[in-house]
Protein backbone atom coordinates (compact mmCIF):
# COMPACT_ATOMS: atom_id res chain seq x y z
CA UNK A 1 0.00 0.00 0.00
CA UNK A 2 3.36 2.42 -0.13
CA UNK A 3 2.19 4.44 -2.95
CA UNK A 4 -1.20 4.46 -2.25
CA UNK A 5 -1.11 8.01 -0.37
CA UNK A 6 1.10 9.79 -2.51
CA UNK A 7 -2.27 8.81 -5.67
CA UNK A 8 -4.98 10.71 -2.74
CA UNK A 9 -4.56 14.01 -4.39
CA UNK A 10 -4.97 12.37 -7.40
CA UNK A 11 -8.41 10.70 -6.34
CA UNK A 12 -9.73 14.65 -5.54
CA UNK A 13 -8.15 15.60 -9.24
CA UNK A 14 -9.90 11.94 -10.65
CA UNK A 15 -6.42 10.76 -12.44
CA UNK A 16 -5.85 7.48 -14.01
CA UNK A 17 -4.42 5.96 -10.70
CA UNK A 18 -7.70 6.91 -8.58
CA UNK A 19 -8.97 3.16 -9.25
CA UNK A 20 -5.84 1.59 -7.53
CA UNK A 21 -5.87 3.97 -4.73
CA UNK A 22 -9.36 2.92 -4.15
CA UNK A 23 -9.18 -0.72 -4.90
CA UNK A 24 -6.79 -0.63 -1.87
CA UNK A 25 -8.92 1.13 0.55
CA UNK A 26 -11.85 -0.69 -0.42
CA UNK A 27 -9.80 -3.77 0.24
CA UNK A 28 -8.62 -2.32 3.76
CA UNK A 29 -12.13 -1.14 4.53
CA UNK A 30 -13.36 -4.71 4.27
CA UNK A 31 -10.57 -6.09 6.54
CA UNK A 32 -11.56 -3.01 9.20
CA UNK A 33 -15.16 -5.16 8.71
CA UNK A 34 -14.05 -8.71 9.30
CA UNK A 35 -11.83 -7.57 12.11
CA UNK A 36 -15.07 -5.98 13.70
CA UNK A 37 -16.75 -9.28 13.29
CA UNK A 38 -14.21 -11.52 15.10
CA UNK A 39 -13.26 -8.73 17.95
CA UNK A 40 -17.59 -9.14 18.75
CA UNK A 41 -16.65 -12.72 18.50
CA UNK A 42 -13.91 -12.45 21.27
CA UNK A 43 -15.91 -9.89 23.13
CA UNK A 44 -18.67 -12.83 23.54
CA UNK A 45 -16.40 -15.45 24.55
CA UNK A 46 -14.97 -13.02 26.90
CA UNK A 47 -18.21 -12.12 28.48
CA UNK A 48 -19.06 -15.56 28.89
CA UNK A 49 -16.18 -16.31 30.75
CA UNK A 50 -16.25 -13.55 32.78
CA UNK A 51 -20.13 -14.06 33.95
CA UNK A 52 -18.43 -17.83 34.62
CA UNK A 53 -16.25 -16.22 37.09
CA UNK A 54 -18.70 -13.77 38.57
CA UNK A 55 -20.78 -16.75 39.29
CA UNK A 56 -17.59 -18.45 41.53
CA UNK A 57 -16.77 -15.19 43.35
CA UNK A 58 -20.88 -14.75 44.39
CA UNK A 59 -20.57 -18.45 45.25
CA UNK A 60 -17.81 -17.86 47.77
CA UNK A 61 -18.58 -15.14 48.55
CA UNK A 62 -21.90 -16.24 49.90
CA UNK A 63 -20.25 -19.10 51.41
CA UNK A 64 -18.10 -17.25 53.24
CA UNK A 65 -20.28 -15.12 54.42
CA UNK A 66 -22.99 -17.51 55.35
CA UNK A 67 -20.53 -19.83 57.22
CA UNK A 68 -18.45 -17.54 59.19
CA UNK A 69 -22.09 -15.89 60.20
CA UNK A 70 -21.88 -18.51 62.71
CA UNK A 71 -18.59 -20.87 62.34
CA UNK A 72 -19.24 -23.32 65.35
CA UNK A 73 -22.53 -24.38 64.04
CA UNK A 74 -22.05 -24.51 59.97
CA UNK A 75 -18.10 -26.07 60.18
CA UNK A 76 -19.55 -28.78 62.74
CA UNK A 77 -20.81 -29.86 59.31
CA UNK A 78 -17.75 -31.56 57.39
CA UNK A 79 -19.43 -31.32 54.10
CA UNK A 80 -18.92 -27.55 54.52
CA UNK A 81 -15.34 -28.39 55.44
CA UNK A 82 -14.67 -30.28 52.26
CA UNK A 83 -16.39 -27.55 50.38
CA UNK A 84 -14.37 -25.21 51.85
CA UNK A 85 -11.44 -27.19 51.32
CA UNK A 86 -12.55 -28.16 47.09
CA UNK A 87 -12.66 -24.25 46.45
CA UNK A 88 -8.72 -23.43 47.31
CA UNK A 89 -7.73 -27.16 45.66
CA UNK A 90 -9.98 -27.54 42.81
CA UNK A 91 -12.36 -24.30 41.91
CA UNK A 92 -9.85 -21.51 42.74
CA UNK A 93 -6.77 -23.41 40.45
CA UNK A 94 -8.99 -24.14 38.13
CA UNK A 95 -10.75 -20.97 37.84
CA UNK A 96 -7.16 -18.92 37.31
CA UNK A 97 -6.47 -21.48 34.43
CA UNK A 98 -9.27 -21.56 32.57
CA UNK A 99 -11.30 -18.24 33.59
CA UNK A 100 -8.59 -15.86 34.37
CA UNK A 101 -5.51 -16.94 32.51
CA UNK A 102 -7.01 -18.73 29.18
CA UNK A 103 -6.80 -15.88 26.67
CA UNK A 104 -9.83 -16.55 23.86
CA UNK A 105 -7.63 -14.97 21.60
CA UNK A 106 -6.99 -18.04 19.45
CA UNK A 107 -9.29 -16.91 16.54
CA UNK A 108 -8.09 -13.04 16.55
CA UNK A 109 -4.26 -14.25 16.26
CA UNK A 110 -4.91 -16.49 13.52
CA UNK A 111 -6.41 -13.45 11.68
CA UNK A 112 -4.02 -11.30 12.11
CA UNK A 113 -0.97 -13.46 11.23
CA UNK A 114 -3.50 -14.03 8.12
CA UNK A 115 -4.01 -10.42 7.24
CA UNK A 116 -0.66 -8.52 8.26
CA UNK A 117 0.67 -8.56 4.92
CA UNK A 118 -2.63 -6.79 3.70
CA UNK A 119 -2.96 -4.27 6.82
CA UNK A 120 -2.06 -0.63 6.07
CA UNK A 121 1.94 -0.08 6.89
CA UNK A 122 3.24 2.81 9.47
CA UNK A 123 4.20 4.34 5.95
CA UNK A 124 0.67 4.29 4.54
CA UNK A 125 -0.07 6.08 8.28
CA UNK A 126 2.17 9.06 7.47
CA UNK A 127 1.05 9.01 4.17
CA UNK A 128 -2.14 9.94 5.00
CA UNK A 129 -1.42 12.31 7.18
CA UNK A 130 0.95 14.48 4.77
CA UNK A 131 -2.03 13.80 1.91
CA UNK A 132 -3.79 15.80 4.39
CA UNK A 133 -1.22 18.24 4.74
CA UNK A 134 -0.95 18.69 1.12
CA UNK A 135 -4.15 19.32 0.43
CA UNK A 136 -4.67 21.65 3.07
CA UNK A 137 -2.06 23.86 1.38
CA UNK A 138 -3.27 23.93 -2.09
CA UNK A 139 -6.38 24.24 -1.44
CA UNK A 140 -5.85 26.73 1.26
CA UNK A 141 -8.71 25.36 3.99
CA UNK A 142 -8.69 25.69 7.39
CA UNK A 143 -7.42 23.35 9.94
CA UNK A 144 -11.13 22.91 11.91
CA UNK A 145 -12.59 22.59 8.78
CA UNK A 146 -10.74 19.42 7.78
CA UNK A 147 -10.69 18.04 11.47
CA UNK A 148 -14.41 18.41 11.04
CA UNK A 149 -14.41 16.27 8.26
CA UNK A 150 -15.12 18.81 5.81
CA UNK A 151 -13.52 18.77 2.72
CA UNK A 152 -15.04 21.33 -0.25
CA UNK A 153 -16.43 19.11 -2.89
CA UNK A 154 -16.49 15.52 -1.10
CA UNK A 155 -18.80 13.51 0.66
CA UNK A 156 -18.14 14.79 5.13
CA UNK A 157 -16.41 12.04 6.44
CA UNK A 158 -16.42 11.43 10.42
CA UNK A 159 -15.14 14.01 12.27
CA UNK A 160 -11.25 13.68 13.94
CA UNK A 161 -10.97 13.22 17.50
CA UNK A 162 -8.34 15.33 19.55
CA UNK A 163 -5.85 12.18 18.81
CA UNK A 164 -6.20 12.71 15.28
CA UNK A 165 -5.46 16.39 15.42
CA UNK A 166 -2.39 15.61 17.64
CA UNK A 167 -1.09 12.84 15.51
CA UNK A 168 -1.30 15.33 12.39
CA UNK A 169 0.39 17.43 14.31
CA UNK A 170 3.41 15.11 15.69
CA UNK A 171 4.21 13.56 12.23
CA UNK A 172 4.71 17.20 11.15
CA UNK A 173 6.89 18.08 14.11
CA UNK A 174 9.06 14.87 13.38
CA UNK A 175 8.83 16.21 10.05
CA UNK A 176 10.23 19.55 11.12
CA UNK A 177 7.43 21.62 9.86
CA UNK A 178 6.81 24.20 12.79
CA UNK A 179 3.96 25.73 11.11
CA UNK A 180 1.95 22.52 10.34
CA UNK A 181 2.77 21.77 14.17
CA UNK A 182 1.36 24.80 15.87
CA UNK A 183 -1.69 24.75 13.69
CA UNK A 184 -3.21 21.12 14.29
CA UNK A 185 -1.59 21.03 18.25
CA UNK A 186 -3.64 24.57 18.29
CA UNK A 187 -6.79 22.30 17.11
CA UNK A 188 -5.95 19.69 19.15
CA UNK A 189 -6.71 21.83 22.00
CA UNK A 190 -9.81 22.97 20.59
CA UNK A 191 -11.33 19.58 20.02
CA UNK A 192 -9.95 18.35 23.72
CA UNK A 193 -12.08 21.20 25.01
CA UNK A 194 -15.11 19.71 23.42
CA UNK A 195 -14.28 15.91 24.33
CA UNK A 196 -16.07 14.52 27.27
CA UNK A 197 -13.83 11.23 27.24
CA UNK A 198 -10.75 12.73 26.61
CA UNK A 199 -8.86 10.95 23.44
CA UNK A 200 -4.95 12.94 24.29
CA UNK A 201 -3.59 14.00 27.27
CA UNK A 202 -3.54 17.78 27.14
CA UNK A 203 -0.03 17.82 28.77
CA UNK A 204 1.12 16.09 25.70
CA UNK A 205 -0.30 18.74 22.86
CA UNK A 206 1.14 21.71 25.09
CA UNK A 207 4.37 20.06 25.08
CA UNK A 208 4.97 19.90 21.44
CA UNK A 209 2.70 23.31 21.08
CA UNK A 210 5.09 25.10 23.52
CA UNK A 211 8.47 23.56 21.01
CA UNK A 212 6.89 24.61 18.09
CA UNK A 213 6.19 27.87 18.90
CA UNK A 214 9.48 28.38 20.40
CA UNK A 215 11.33 27.22 17.23
CA UNK A 216 8.53 30.17 15.25
CA UNK A 217 10.49 32.41 17.44
CA UNK A 218 7.03 33.12 19.41
CA UNK A 219 8.59 33.18 22.71
CA UNK A 220 5.91 34.69 24.59
CA UNK A 221 3.11 32.49 23.12
CA UNK A 222 5.67 29.75 23.74
CA UNK A 223 6.17 31.16 27.47
CA UNK A 224 2.53 30.60 27.90
CA UNK A 225 1.55 27.82 26.85
CA UNK A 226 5.14 25.98 28.90
CA UNK A 227 3.22 27.94 31.75
CA UNK A 228 -0.37 26.09 31.39
CA UNK A 229 1.52 22.77 31.00
CA UNK A 230 3.36 23.78 34.57
CA UNK A 231 -0.37 24.44 35.86
CA UNK A 232 -1.24 20.57 34.87
CA UNK A 233 1.93 19.37 35.59
CA UNK A 234 4.08 21.08 38.32
CA UNK A 235 6.95 18.63 38.45
CA UNK A 236 7.60 18.75 34.61
CA UNK A 237 11.17 18.88 34.85
CA UNK A 238 11.74 19.86 31.27
CA UNK A 239 9.12 22.11 31.02
CA UNK A 240 10.35 23.99 34.12
CA UNK A 241 13.75 24.41 32.37
CA UNK A 242 12.54 25.75 29.01
CA UNK A 243 10.46 27.88 31.26
CA UNK A 244 13.64 29.60 32.73
CA UNK A 245 15.44 29.77 29.39
CA UNK A 246 12.12 31.67 27.69
CA UNK A 247 12.10 33.93 30.76
CA UNK A 248 15.59 34.50 30.52
CA UNK A 249 15.47 35.17 26.34
CA UNK A 250 12.23 37.30 26.96
CA UNK A 251 13.97 39.36 29.41
CA UNK A 252 17.13 39.71 26.86
CA UNK A 253 15.00 40.73 24.53
CA UNK A 254 12.97 43.03 26.13
CA UNK A 255 16.66 44.19 27.57
CA UNK A 256 17.84 44.84 24.39
CA UNK A 257 14.61 46.89 23.18
CA UNK A 258 15.02 49.00 25.83
CA UNK A 259 18.30 50.17 24.68
CA UNK A 260 17.07 50.29 21.32
CA UNK A 261 14.64 52.60 22.79
CA UNK A 262 17.48 54.55 24.85
CA UNK A 263 19.43 54.97 21.70
CA UNK A 264 16.37 56.04 19.84
CA UNK A 265 15.87 58.81 22.89
CA UNK A 266 19.30 59.77 22.72
CA UNK B 1 -3.36 -27.37 58.04
CA UNK B 2 -2.34 -30.89 57.23
CA UNK B 3 -3.67 -32.60 60.59
CA UNK B 4 -6.91 -30.52 60.21
CA UNK B 5 -8.87 -33.37 58.73
CA UNK B 6 -8.11 -36.17 60.76
CA UNK B 7 -9.75 -33.53 63.52
CA UNK B 8 -12.91 -33.26 61.90
CA UNK B 9 -14.16 -36.77 63.09
CA UNK B 10 -13.50 -35.15 66.51
CA UNK B 11 -15.75 -31.99 66.02
CA UNK B 12 -18.27 -33.98 66.36
CA UNK B 13 -17.62 -35.75 69.22
CA UNK B 14 -16.10 -32.79 70.68
CA UNK B 15 -12.78 -33.22 71.83
CA UNK B 16 -10.22 -30.87 72.76
CA UNK B 17 -9.07 -30.51 69.06
CA UNK B 18 -12.34 -28.82 67.95
CA UNK B 19 -10.99 -25.39 68.72
CA UNK B 20 -7.82 -25.67 66.45
CA UNK B 21 -9.78 -27.18 63.77
CA UNK B 22 -12.65 -24.41 63.69
CA UNK B 23 -9.79 -21.38 64.31
CA UNK B 24 -7.97 -22.80 60.92
CA UNK B 25 -11.38 -23.52 59.14
CA UNK B 26 -12.37 -20.09 59.78
CA UNK B 27 -8.97 -18.47 58.24
CA UNK B 28 -9.59 -20.27 55.53
CA UNK B 29 -13.11 -19.07 54.92
CA UNK B 30 -11.69 -15.06 55.26
CA UNK B 31 -9.66 -16.17 52.98
CA UNK B 32 -12.63 -17.20 50.77
CA UNK B 33 -14.03 -14.06 51.61
CA UNK B 34 -11.33 -11.63 50.40
CA UNK B 35 -10.72 -13.71 47.34
CA UNK B 36 -14.13 -12.96 46.27
CA UNK B 37 -13.63 -9.27 47.19
CA UNK B 38 -10.49 -9.42 44.73
CA UNK B 39 -12.17 -11.43 41.89
CA UNK B 40 -15.15 -9.09 42.07
CA UNK B 41 -12.32 -5.96 41.52
CA UNK B 42 -10.97 -8.28 38.54
CA UNK B 43 -14.06 -8.46 37.20
CA UNK B 44 -14.80 -5.09 37.05
CA UNK B 45 -11.51 -4.13 35.77
CA UNK B 46 -12.08 -6.80 32.49
CA UNK B 47 -15.73 -5.55 32.30
CA UNK B 48 -14.24 -1.96 31.62
CA UNK B 49 -11.76 -2.95 28.99
CA UNK B 50 -14.71 -5.00 27.59
CA UNK B 51 -16.71 -2.09 27.25
CA UNK B 52 -13.97 -0.12 25.50
CA UNK B 53 -13.13 -3.10 23.23
CA UNK B 54 -16.89 -3.03 22.09
CA UNK B 55 -16.71 0.36 21.00
CA UNK B 56 -14.29 0.12 19.02
CA UNK B 57 -15.22 -3.01 17.41
CA UNK B 58 -18.66 -1.14 16.92
CA UNK B 59 -16.79 1.84 15.43
CA UNK B 60 -15.06 0.25 12.82
CA UNK B 61 -18.35 -1.80 11.89
CA UNK B 62 -19.97 0.94 11.07
CA UNK B 63 -17.27 2.83 9.71
CA UNK B 64 -16.60 -0.20 7.30
CA UNK B 65 -20.43 -0.22 6.69
CA UNK B 66 -20.64 3.12 5.94
CA UNK B 67 -17.70 3.71 3.62
CA UNK B 68 -18.14 0.37 1.55
CA UNK B 69 -21.90 1.72 1.13
CA UNK B 70 -20.73 3.87 -1.71
CA UNK B 71 -16.86 4.32 -1.45
CA UNK B 72 -16.01 6.50 -4.62
CA UNK B 73 -17.84 8.91 -2.66
CA UNK B 74 -16.66 8.30 0.99
CA UNK B 75 -12.92 7.38 -0.31
CA UNK B 76 -12.57 11.08 -2.12
CA UNK B 77 -12.42 12.41 1.53
CA UNK B 78 -8.85 12.24 2.24
CA UNK B 79 -9.62 12.37 5.98
CA UNK B 80 -11.78 8.86 5.56
CA UNK B 81 -8.82 7.75 4.19
CA UNK B 82 -6.27 8.55 7.24
CA UNK B 83 -9.01 7.29 9.81
CA UNK B 84 -9.34 3.89 7.95
CA UNK B 85 -5.37 3.87 7.75
CA UNK B 86 -5.31 4.69 11.44
CA UNK B 87 -7.21 1.46 12.34
CA UNK B 88 -4.27 -0.43 11.24
CA UNK B 89 -1.51 1.48 12.37
CA UNK B 90 -2.48 3.26 15.56
CA UNK B 91 -5.63 1.57 17.13
CA UNK B 92 -5.40 -1.89 16.39
CA UNK B 93 -1.97 -2.33 17.97
CA UNK B 94 -3.23 -0.24 20.84
CA UNK B 95 -6.35 -1.80 21.55
CA UNK B 96 -4.60 -5.60 21.22
CA UNK B 97 -1.26 -4.06 24.01
CA UNK B 98 -4.05 -2.18 26.13
CA UNK B 99 -7.23 -4.22 25.74
CA UNK B 100 -6.31 -7.48 24.54
CA UNK B 101 -3.13 -8.55 26.08
CA UNK B 102 -3.06 -6.70 28.69
CA UNK B 103 -4.13 -8.87 31.73
CA UNK B 104 -5.75 -7.04 34.79
CA UNK B 105 -4.14 -9.98 37.25
CA UNK B 106 -1.56 -7.82 39.19
CA UNK B 107 -3.86 -7.57 42.39
CA UNK B 108 -5.28 -11.54 41.98
CA UNK B 109 -1.60 -12.51 41.69
CA UNK B 110 -0.05 -10.33 44.72
CA UNK B 111 -2.69 -11.89 46.55
CA UNK B 112 -2.28 -15.49 45.65
CA UNK B 113 1.15 -14.79 46.27
CA UNK B 114 0.76 -13.48 49.96
CA UNK B 115 -1.62 -15.97 50.93
CA UNK B 116 -0.70 -19.50 49.27
CA UNK B 117 0.62 -20.32 52.59
CA UNK B 118 -2.68 -20.34 53.90
CA UNK B 119 -4.16 -22.08 51.15
CA UNK B 120 -5.77 -25.65 52.13
CA UNK B 121 -3.66 -27.81 50.26
CA UNK B 122 -4.38 -31.17 48.24
CA UNK B 123 -3.68 -33.24 51.29
CA UNK B 124 -6.12 -31.49 53.28
CA UNK B 125 -8.72 -31.74 50.18
CA UNK B 126 -8.27 -36.18 50.17
CA UNK B 127 -8.47 -35.47 53.92
CA UNK B 128 -11.91 -33.80 53.92
CA UNK B 129 -12.78 -36.59 51.45
CA UNK B 130 -11.75 -39.70 53.55
CA UNK B 131 -13.22 -37.42 56.63
CA UNK B 132 -16.92 -38.04 55.14
CA UNK B 133 -16.07 -41.06 53.96
CA UNK B 134 -15.55 -42.24 57.50
CA UNK B 135 -18.43 -40.31 58.87
CA UNK B 136 -20.57 -42.32 56.13
CA UNK B 137 -19.67 -45.74 57.99
CA UNK B 138 -19.15 -44.74 61.60
CA UNK B 139 -22.71 -43.17 61.53
CA UNK B 140 -24.22 -45.54 58.62
CA UNK B 141 -25.24 -42.38 56.67
CA UNK B 142 -26.71 -42.72 53.67
CA UNK B 143 -25.03 -41.43 50.04
CA UNK B 144 -28.04 -39.22 49.30
CA UNK B 145 -28.34 -37.64 52.74
CA UNK B 146 -24.41 -36.71 52.52
CA UNK B 147 -24.36 -35.14 49.17
CA UNK B 148 -27.65 -32.71 50.32
CA UNK B 149 -25.38 -31.66 52.63
CA UNK B 150 -27.86 -33.24 55.77
CA UNK B 151 -25.67 -34.52 59.01
CA UNK B 152 -27.93 -36.03 61.60
CA UNK B 153 -27.02 -33.39 64.31
CA UNK B 154 -25.54 -30.54 62.83
CA UNK B 155 -26.28 -27.76 60.63
CA UNK B 156 -27.18 -28.65 57.16
CA UNK B 157 -24.42 -27.32 54.77
CA UNK B 158 -25.01 -26.30 50.91
CA UNK B 159 -25.61 -29.51 48.63
CA UNK B 160 -22.69 -31.28 46.77
CA UNK B 161 -22.47 -30.59 43.03
CA UNK B 162 -22.83 -33.55 40.64
CA UNK B 163 -18.62 -33.42 40.19
CA UNK B 164 -18.63 -33.09 44.28
CA UNK B 165 -19.77 -37.04 44.21
CA UNK B 166 -17.47 -37.51 41.40
CA UNK B 167 -14.68 -36.39 43.51
CA UNK B 168 -15.52 -38.15 46.62
CA UNK B 169 -16.01 -41.48 44.20
CA UNK B 170 -12.49 -40.56 42.64
CA UNK B 171 -10.17 -40.40 45.53
CA UNK B 172 -12.18 -43.40 46.81
CA UNK B 173 -11.11 -45.16 43.59
CA UNK B 174 -7.73 -43.97 43.71
CA UNK B 175 -7.65 -45.40 47.33
CA UNK B 176 -8.77 -48.71 46.07
CA UNK B 177 -12.06 -48.63 47.88
CA UNK B 178 -14.50 -50.08 45.10
CA UNK B 179 -17.46 -49.91 47.66
CA UNK B 180 -17.13 -46.46 47.84
CA UNK B 181 -16.29 -45.39 44.57
CA UNK B 182 -19.45 -47.03 43.81
CA UNK B 183 -21.66 -45.68 45.92
CA UNK B 184 -20.47 -41.99 44.86
CA UNK B 185 -20.28 -42.23 41.48
CA UNK B 186 -23.66 -43.20 41.31
CA UNK B 187 -24.67 -40.35 43.49
CA UNK B 188 -23.10 -38.44 41.14
CA UNK B 189 -25.42 -39.43 38.14
CA UNK B 190 -28.36 -38.87 40.56
CA UNK B 191 -27.23 -35.03 40.59
CA UNK B 192 -25.83 -35.02 37.31
CA UNK B 193 -29.68 -35.64 36.27
CA UNK B 194 -31.16 -33.05 38.30
CA UNK B 195 -28.25 -30.41 37.10
CA UNK B 196 -29.12 -27.91 34.44
CA UNK B 197 -25.55 -26.78 33.99
CA UNK B 198 -23.21 -30.23 33.87
CA UNK B 199 -20.71 -29.92 36.60
CA UNK B 200 -19.02 -32.88 35.22
CA UNK B 201 -19.39 -35.35 32.23
CA UNK B 202 -21.54 -38.02 32.48
CA UNK B 203 -18.63 -40.28 30.74
CA UNK B 204 -16.51 -39.79 33.28
CA UNK B 205 -18.52 -40.89 36.24
CA UNK B 206 -19.32 -43.84 34.17
CA UNK B 207 -16.01 -44.77 33.19
CA UNK B 208 -14.99 -44.96 36.97
CA UNK B 209 -18.72 -46.68 38.12
CA UNK B 210 -18.26 -49.76 35.54
CA UNK B 211 -14.36 -50.48 36.26
CA UNK B 212 -15.19 -50.48 39.92
CA UNK B 213 -18.34 -52.47 39.53
CA UNK B 214 -15.86 -54.77 37.22
CA UNK B 215 -13.38 -55.21 40.38
CA UNK B 216 -16.35 -55.71 42.81
CA UNK B 217 -17.13 -58.76 40.75
CA UNK B 218 -20.58 -57.01 39.50
CA UNK B 219 -20.30 -58.36 35.66
CA UNK B 220 -23.40 -57.40 34.30
CA UNK B 221 -23.94 -54.11 35.84
CA UNK B 222 -20.62 -53.32 34.63
CA UNK B 223 -21.58 -54.38 31.32
CA UNK B 224 -24.72 -52.13 31.16
CA UNK B 225 -23.04 -48.85 32.33
CA UNK B 226 -19.99 -49.15 30.15
CA UNK B 227 -23.20 -49.47 26.94
CA UNK B 228 -24.16 -46.44 28.43
CA UNK B 229 -21.01 -45.03 28.14
CA UNK B 230 -20.11 -46.15 24.53
CA UNK B 231 -24.17 -44.59 23.87
CA UNK B 232 -22.76 -41.57 24.67
CA UNK B 233 -19.14 -42.21 22.85
CA UNK B 234 -19.11 -44.65 20.74
CA UNK B 235 -15.35 -44.01 19.73
CA UNK B 236 -14.38 -44.67 22.95
CA UNK B 237 -11.81 -47.58 22.25
CA UNK B 238 -11.50 -48.70 25.98
CA UNK B 239 -14.59 -48.84 26.17
CA UNK B 240 -15.25 -51.07 23.62
CA UNK B 241 -12.67 -53.33 24.48
CA UNK B 242 -13.83 -53.50 28.67
CA UNK B 243 -17.24 -54.50 26.73
CA UNK B 244 -15.75 -57.47 24.71
CA UNK B 245 -13.87 -58.31 27.60
CA UNK B 246 -16.98 -58.23 30.36
CA UNK B 247 -19.15 -60.07 27.93
CA UNK B 248 -16.34 -63.21 26.88
CA UNK B 249 -16.32 -63.43 30.90
CA UNK B 250 -20.22 -62.90 30.91
CA UNK B 251 -20.59 -65.50 28.44
CA UNK B 252 -17.98 -68.04 30.21
CA UNK B 253 -19.66 -67.39 33.36
CA UNK B 254 -22.91 -68.47 31.54
CA UNK B 255 -21.33 -71.76 29.68
CA UNK B 256 -20.29 -72.76 33.06
CA UNK B 257 -23.33 -71.93 35.04
CA UNK B 258 -24.89 -74.21 32.30
CA UNK B 259 -22.40 -76.50 32.58
CA UNK B 260 -22.96 -76.40 36.17
CA UNK B 261 -26.86 -76.68 35.65
CA UNK B 262 -26.01 -80.12 33.23
CA UNK B 263 -24.58 -81.32 35.93
CA UNK B 264 -27.09 -80.99 38.09
CA UNK B 265 -29.77 -82.51 35.79
CA UNK B 266 -27.43 -85.47 35.01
Amino acid sequence: MEVLFLLLLCVLSASADQFTALVELEQALRVEGELAKHLEAYINLEEARLAQLRQLATEMDEHSRTVLSDPVKYLGNPVNAFLVVKRFTVDWPDAKQRLIHSRNTDDLDALQASMTSSFPSEDDYVGSIEALIRLQDTYALETHRIAEGKIPGVKVSPKMSAFDCFEMGRVMYNEGDQYHTILWMQEALDQLAQEESKSVEEESVLDYLSYALYVQGNLRHARNITQRLLDLVPEHTRAQNNLNHYNQLIAKEEQEEGVRKKGDDG
